[in-house]
C-alpha cells in the first residue's frame, strides 16, 4: 500500500540519525578550532587560532589589550576550568544521587507491574486480541524496568553532554567575541547547534535500538513491546524532573544570591569577579539551563515518541504489523533531524551578522524556515509511509482515517508551535509593546513594575492556549488519540533548531561573564551582552514550546493511559472525577510554592555567605583579595540536592498515592486538573521573568529615548527593575519550567502504571 | 411524613426572615446612639453620647484634646461627610451604567429564551413529565427576565445599605475608638452585623417573596417556577461582577496611588490629610470592599439557594409537590439566620475587649460558634421538614436518599468553610510562621519578599482545596447535584457573622483613616490600627469562604446546567469537551491580566496626580493648604467605571460565545475549566496579598524581638514590605475577589441558556 518499505525505513531512521550525530561533531571541531589557552605561559593559544579563522585583529583593539593580552586569555582559561569543575562536580553528585533513585524506581516499576497480574510468567491473551497468545506479564514488567533505565541513562547522557559543550564553548565564545560580534555568535550558535543535534539524534538512535533488541524477544507481540518501550519515556523524564528541578534552584540561588548583594546592596556590576558567588551564577547557567533543559526536552521527545508509537501500536498499524506506517513517528522526527541541518546551514553559512539588532531576527528566522521546510518534509514522509486509509481504535470504535488526516495533524502542532513561539517573542522581547510598558512602569517603583509584569505573563497566556487548543481539536477530530500524539511530533519535530537557539542563550550569558570577570575591554561585553539580550528572547520561545509540547504530549499519554486502564470515558459529573480534577489542578501551586522557597532561602544563605565574605576578607571590595567562589558553589550544591527531593517526590507519588487510594477515575481527573491549570501556571511564568528580565535589558541599553529616560543603571526605574528580573528568576528558570515535567510525568508514569491501578487501585474510595 | 407542614414552613421562613431585619434595626440603633456633630457648632454630640454609653473621658485623654476638642470631632463629621457623598456618588453613576446593561441584558434572555422554543404562547409538555402540560415558553422567557431583574436590584440594594451603614459607621467607631478600644470594638462589630443581616434577611425575604407571587401564575409547574427563579441568581451575580470589578479597581487605584506617592516618596503617614488622594482611598474601602463584597456574596447566596431549589424542584420534592421538602434550602438559611443573632450576642454582649490581642480570638470564636451551633440547627431542620427517604433524579438515574445524608452534606459544607476559614487565618495571620517567615524575607529586600509571598499564597491553596473536594465527595455521593448544592448552602449558612466580621474591617480601617485625618490623639490611631490588623485577617477569611462557596455554587449550577441543556456525559476525552476545559482553565488568567492592568494603569494617573498637586500646590507639603480631594475621587470613579466594561464582557460573553458557536459540550468543558483553575488563582491572590499586608504590619507593630530588629518603619525591610502589601492590593481585593464571580456567574448564565445552546448552540463545530 505505502511506497516505502520496512528495509528502506529501517536505513532512512539509521541514516538520519547518524547524520545527526556528524553533524553535531562537525559543528564542534568548528568550535574546538578557537584554542583556548590551558596554562598561562603557552603560546598555543595563538597558534590555535591561527589554524583557520583569521588572526588579524585591529589595530586599537590589540592597544586596548595592551601587554596583559596574555594574561587576559589566561584568565579566560582559568574561569572557564573553573565554572567546568563546578558544573561537572554538581552534576556528577547530581546522579550519583538519581542512580539510587533510578535503581529503586526501576525495582517498583517490576513490582508493580509484576504483580498486577501476580508475577505470572505464562503467556497471556493479547490485549487487543484476545485470541491470540502474547508475552507474560513478568516479561513485560522486566522489560519495562529495562527501558525506564535505559531512558535514564539517555537523559543523563544529554545532560551531561549539554553541558560539556557548553562549558567547552562559553571562553571561546568570549574570545571571539573580540574580534567581532558575527564571530561570537557564529561560536555560540554553533555548540548550540552541536548540543541539540547531539541529544535529538541519540534520543532517536537509542529508541530505535531499544526497538529492534527489545523486538527480538517480542517478536509480532507488538502491544508488550510498545507498552514497555514507554518506559523509556518514563525514565527520561524523570531524570529531566530533577535535573530541571535541581539545576533549576541551584541556578537561581546563585543568581537571585549573586544579585542581591553584588547589585542591590554593593553597586558592583553582574560577574564581576568580586563577587563570591560569581562562579557559583556561572556554573547554574550550565547545570541549569544547559543540562535540565537538556534533560527536559529529551524527556518531551522520548515521551511523545512512545505514546505516539503505544497509540499506533493498538491501531490497525500495530494490529497488521504494518511496520513503516509503525515506525512513522521516528520517520517525521528523522526528516526533522535533516531539516533542521539544513536550517542550520542557514544560519551559519548564509546569515551574516553585521551589527547587533541582526540577532534576534536571524535566531527568529531559524524557526520559520524549519517550520517551513518540516512542512514539506511532513508531507513527503506521510505519502510515502503510510496506507492511503487505516483504521485506529477509539475508544473502542472504530476511526476510519486517511494518510493526509496525519499530514494535517502534525502540521497543526508544527504551526502552532510557530504562533507560540511568536507569541512568546511578542510578549518578551523589548522590541514590542508590552515589555517596554514593564519598563514604563518601573518609573513608579518595583510595585507596579510587578503588577504589569505579572499583568504581561497572565495575559501571555491567551493566544498560546488558543493555538494548542487547536492543535488539540484538529488531532483529536482527524485521529483521535494518536493525531494528538502527532500535533506534539510536530511541535517538536524541530527540536534540533529548538535546542540550538535555546541553548545559544547562556552560552552566550556565560561568555559575557567570563569576559567580565577576565577583564576583557568594555567592547567585548557589550557584544556578549547583545548576543545575551537575543538570548532572554530564544530561551523564553524554548520554554513556550517545551510547555506547548508538553501539554499535547501529556493529552496523548493521557489518551493512552484512559485505553490501558480500561476507562470508557472520564465523566467530569463524577463525584470520583471532579475531586480529582479539582486536585490535580492544585498541584502546580503547591509544586510552585515548594520550588519557589527553596530558591528563596537557598538565595537567602547565599547572600549571608556572600555579605560574610565582603566582610571578612580585607581588601575583597577593592578588587586587592580573591573571594572564597568555593563555598558559593558548594552552597548552591547542597541546597538543589536537598531541595529537589520534595517537590521531586510529590510528583512521582501522586499518581501513585491517587491510583492507589482513589482509583483509575480520580487519577484521570488529576491528570486533567493539573494538565489544564499547569499549562497556565507555566506559560505565565516563564513569559512574566521573560518581560522583567528584557524591560531591565530595555533600561540598561538605552535604545530608545524612553529607555534613556528611565535609565541609567543604578537610577530608581533600574532598580525597581532589578527587583521585578530577580522575582522573575525562580518564576521563569524554577518553578515554571519545571511544571511541563511535572504534568508530562504524572501522565507517563500514570500509563505505565495503568495495569496496577485497575487490578488493584481505589482503596478508599472503593469503600466508602 | 415530615412534621412540618406548609403553613409553619410559610411563617417560619417569613419570620426568621423578619427576625434577621429586626435584629439588623436594633444593632443600627446602637450604633446610631453614638452622636456625629453635624455641624463645627453644635452640640448635639454631647448629647447623644450622652444618651445611654456612658460619657466620662479619662482626664488625662480629655486634656490631650485640649481646646481643640470640638474642633477635631468637627472634622470628623466633615470627612464622613465627604467619604459618604463620595461613595454614593460613584455607586449612583455606577448604578446608572447598570441599569442600561441590565435592562439590555433581561432583553436578552427574553429573546434568547423565547427563541428556543420560537416564542411560542401555547402550553409544553412538561419536561420531568411529558404526560402534564406545563406553562408556555413565553412565559417562561418573560418571568425569567423579571426574575433577573428582581436579583440585579436586590443586589444593588445590598450594596448600596452595605455602603450606607458603612458610612454611617465609620467617624462614629473613630470616636468611640477615644472612649476606649472595648467601645471601638463594639460599634465596628455591630455596625459589620447590622449590613450582615440586613443583606442576609433581605436576599431571603425577596426570594421567597418571588417565589410565592411566581407562584401564583405557575401553580403546580414547579419546573418552570424554578426556572424562571433562578435568573434571580443571575441577576444578583452580573451586579456583583460589575460591583466588585468596579468597586475593586476604584478603591486600589486610589490604595496603590495614594500609597506609592505617599508612603514611598514623600515619606508621609497613611491616610494623611496632606494626601490628595486620601479621601478617594476612604471611599474606596467602602464602595470595594463594603458595597462590592456585598453584592458578591448576596450573588453566591441566592446562586446557592436557586441552584438548590432548580435540582429540588426535579427531584422527588417537585414531582410529589411536598413543599416544606422544596423549601429545605430556605428553612436552613432561615434557621441559619437565628443562629447567627445568638452568635453575635456572644459578641457584643458576653465577651469584652480588654486589650487589643483579643479582637483576633474573638472573632475566630464567632466562627466557630455558629458552625457548631448550626450544626444543631441543621440536624432540627432536616429532620422536621424531610421524609425520612425520598428520591433525586441523578441525570436520569433515581437515586435513593435518607433525610440524615442531607444533614451529612449541609454539615460538610459547614465544617469544609471552617477548615477554610482556619487554614486561611493560618497563612495571613502575623501570629503564626508563614506571616514571619515573609516578614523576615523582607531583610534582603523588596524580591524576596515577593518570592516568598507568592509561595505562602501558593501553598495556602493546598488544604483548602481538599476541604472544598472532601465537601464535594460527601455532597457528591450522598446526594448527587442536590448535595453539592446543600453543601454550599451549609458553607454559606452562617453569611450573617461571616459579613459581620468581614465588614468590620473596612469599617476599622476607614475609622483609622478618619481618626488620623481629624488629627485626633496617638493612641485612637493605635486602637483603630489594632481593630484593622484583626480585620485584615478576617477580610481573607471572608474571601475564603466566598471562593470556597464560589467553587460549590459553581458546581452545582453546572451540574443543573447539563441537567437543563440535556447532557448526559461529559467525557474529558472527547475533543470537544478537552478544547473547552483548556480554554475555561485560561479565563481567570485573561481575567486578571486584565484587572490588574487595570488597577496598575488607574494608579499610575492617581500617582500623576497626587505628584502634581505637591508640586502645584504651594504649602501642600507642610500642611499649610487642603489638597484638591475631588479630583483623585474623579479619577477613581472614571477608571473604574471605564475598565469595568472589558472584564465584565469577557464574563458575560464567554459563555454566550462558548455556547452558541461551540456547542453545549464545549461549554461544559470551559465551565470546568474555569472553575478548578480559577479557584486555585483567586485563593492564592488573596492570602498572598493577606500575608503582605500583615507582614507589613507585624514589622511596624514591632510585637516581638523580630520584628523590632526589622522595624521600625522607614527602615529597608520595612520599604520592601510596602512593596509586597503594594503588589499584593490588587491580588487580595481586585482580582481574586473577581475570580469567584466569574466562576458563579458563568456557570449560573449557562444554566440560564442552556435550552438556547441546546436548541441552536455550536455553530462552527457543528460543520467541522
Amino acid at each position: 500500500m505505502a511506497v516505502l518499505g520496512t528495509v528502506a525505513v529501517e536505513v532512512f531512521i539509521l541514516v538520519a540519525a547518524l547524520i545527526g550525530i556528524a553533524f553535531a561533531v562537525l559543528q564542534w571541531y568548528v568550535v574546538a578550532r578557537v584554542a583556548v589557552i590551558s596554562d598561562a605561559g603557552g603560546g598555543a593559544g595563538g597558534k590555535g587560532r591561527g589554524g583557520g579563522s583569521g588572526d588579524v585583529l585591529e589595530e586599537d583593539e590589540e592597544e586596548e589589550y595592551g601587554v596583559d593580552r596574555l594574561a587576559v586569555e589566561a584568565r579566560c582559561a582559568e574561569i572557564q576550568q573553573a565554572i567546568s569543575i563546578g558544573a561537572m562536580s554538581f552534576l556528577l553528585t547530581e546522579y550519583k544521587y538519581l542512580a539510587v533513585f533510578m535503581a529503586a524506581f526501576a525495582a517498583v516499576i517490576f513490582l508493580f507491574l509484576g504483580s498486577a497480574r501476580r508475577f505470572s510468567a505464562r503467556p497471556e491473551p493479547c490485549a487487543y486480541d484476545p485470541a491470540r497468545g502474547c508475552r507474560p506479564a513478568l516479561a513485560n514488567a522486566a522489560f519495562s524496568a529495562v527501558a525506564f533505565l535505559l531512558g535514564a541513562l539517555t537523559s543523563v547522557l544529554s545532560g551531561y553532554l549539554g553541558m560539556r559543550v557548553a562549558t567547552f564553548a562559553n571562553a571561546r565564545t568570549a574570545l571571539e567575541a573580540h574580534r567581532g560580534i558575527d564571530r561570537a555568535f557564529a561560536i555560540a550558535f554553533r555548540s548550540g547547534a552541536a548540543m541539540g543535534f547531539l541529544l535529538a539524534s541519540s534520543a532517536l538512535l537509542v529508541l530505535y535500538a531499544a526497538i529492534n533488541l527489545f523486538g527480538l524477544y517480542y517478536g509480532d507481540d507488538w502491544g508488550g513491546l510498545y507498552e514497555s518501550i514507554t518506559d523509556y519515556g518514563l525514565g527520561g523524564s524523570s531524570v529531566a524532573l530533577f535535573g530541571r528541578v535541581g539545576g533549576g534552584i541551584y541556578t537561581k540561588a546563585a543568581d537571585v544570591g549573586a544579585d542581591l548583594v553584588g547589585k542591590v546592596e554593593r553597586n558592583i556590576p553582574e560577574d564581576d569577579p568580586r563577587n563570591p558567588a560569581v562562579i557559583a551564577d556561572n556554573v547554574g547557567d550550565n547545570v541549569g539551563d544547559i543540562a535540565g533543559m537538556g534533560s527536559d526536552l529529551f524527556g518531551s521527545y522520548a515521551e511523545l515518541l512512545c505514546a505516539a508509537l503505544f497509540v499506533a501500536s493498538i491501531s490497525s498499524f500495530g494490529t497488521e504489523h504494518n511496520f513503516a506506517a509503525m515506525m512513522y513517528p521516528l520517520l517525521v522526527s528523522a526528516v526533522g533531524l535533516l531539516v533542521c541541518a539544513v536550517t542550520t546551514l542557514v544560519a551559519t553559512d548564509v546569515s551574516t551578522v553585521e551589527c547587533t539588532d541582526e540577532i534576534g531576527p536571524i535566531l527568529k528566522r531559524q524557526i520559520l524556515i524549519s517550520t517551513v521546510l518540516m512542512t514539506g518534509g511532513v508531507a513527503a514522509v506521510t505519502f510515502l509511509a503510510l496506507p492511503a486509509r487505516f483504521t485506529l481504535f477509539d475508544f473502542g470504535n472504530d476511526k476510519h482515517v486517511k494518510n493526509w488526516h496525519l499530514f494535517i495533524c502534525v502540521s497543526a502542532g508544527l504551526w502552532a508551535g510557530l504562533v507560540i513561539g511568536y507569541v512568546t517573542e511578542y510578549f518578551t522581547s523589548n522590541a514590542y509593546g508590552p515589555v517596554r510598558a514593564v519598563a514604563r512602569s518601573c518609573r513608579t517603583g518595583a510595585a507596579t513594575n510587578v503588577i504589569f509584569g505579572l499583568a504581561v505573563g497572565y495575559k501571555s497566556v491567551i493566544v498560546s492556549i488558543l493555538a494548542i487548543a487547536a492543535a488539540i481539536y484538529a488531532g483529536f477530530r482527524l485521529a483521535a488519540m494518536y493525531g494528538i500524539a502527532l500535533a506534539a511530533l510536530g511541535m517538536l519535530s524541530t527540536i534540533a533548531t529548538g535546542l540550538a537557539i535555546d541553548a545559544y542563550g547562556p552560552i552566550s550569558d556565560n561568555a559575557g561573564g567570563i569576559a567580565e570577570m577576565a577583564g576583557m575591554p568594555r567592547r567585548v561585553r557589550d557584544r556578549t551582552d547583545a548576543l545575551d539580550a537575543a538570548g532572554n528572547t530564544t530561551a523564553a520561545i524554548g520554554k513556550g514550546f517545551a510547555i506547548g509540547s508538553a501539554a499535547l504530549v501529556s493529552l496523548a499519554l493521557f489518551g493512552a493511559y484512559e485505553s490501558r486502564a480500561g476507562i470508557a470515558a472520564v465523566d467530569v459529573l463524577s463525584p470520583r472525577v471532579f475531586v480529582g480534577l479539582l486536585a490535580g489542578a492544585m498541584l502546580p501551586y503547591w509544586f510552585s510554592a515548594m520550588t519557589m522557597r527553596s530558591v528563596g532561602s537557598a538565595a537567602l544563605r547565599m547572600v549571608e555567605e556572600v555579605r560574610r565574605q565582603f566582610d571578612a576578607i580585607p581588601g575583597l571590595a577593592e578588587g586587592l583579595a580573591t573571594p572564597d567562589y568555593a563555598t558559593c558553589v558548594r552552597i548552591s550544591t547542597d541546597a538543589s540536592l536537598r531541595k529537589m527531593m520534595a517537590p521531586g517526590a510529590l510528583v512521582m507519588l501522586s499518581p501513585l498515592v491517587a491510583g492507589t487510594l482513589f482509583g483509575v477515575e480520580t487519577l484521570a481527573g488529576l491528570l486533567a486538573g493539573a494538565l489544564v491549570s499547569g499549562v497556565q501556571v507555566a506559560i505565565s511564568a516563564s513569559n512574566s521573568g521573560g518581560a522583567w528580565d528584557n524591560a531591565k535589558k530595555y533600561i540598561e541599553n538605552g535604545a530608545s529615548e524612553e529607555a534613556r529616560s528611565l535609565g541609567p543603571k543604578g537610577s530608581e526605574a533600574h532598580k525597581a527593575a532589578v527587583i521585578g528580573d530577580t522575582i522573575g528568576d525562580p518564576l521563569k528558570d524554577t518553578s515554571g519550567p519545571s511544571l511541563n515535567i511535572l504534568i508530562k510525568l504524572m501522565a507517563v508514569e500514570s500509563l505505565v502504571f495503568a495495569p496496577f491501578f485497575a487490578a488493584h487501585g481505589g482503596i478508599i474510595f472503593n469503600r466508602l
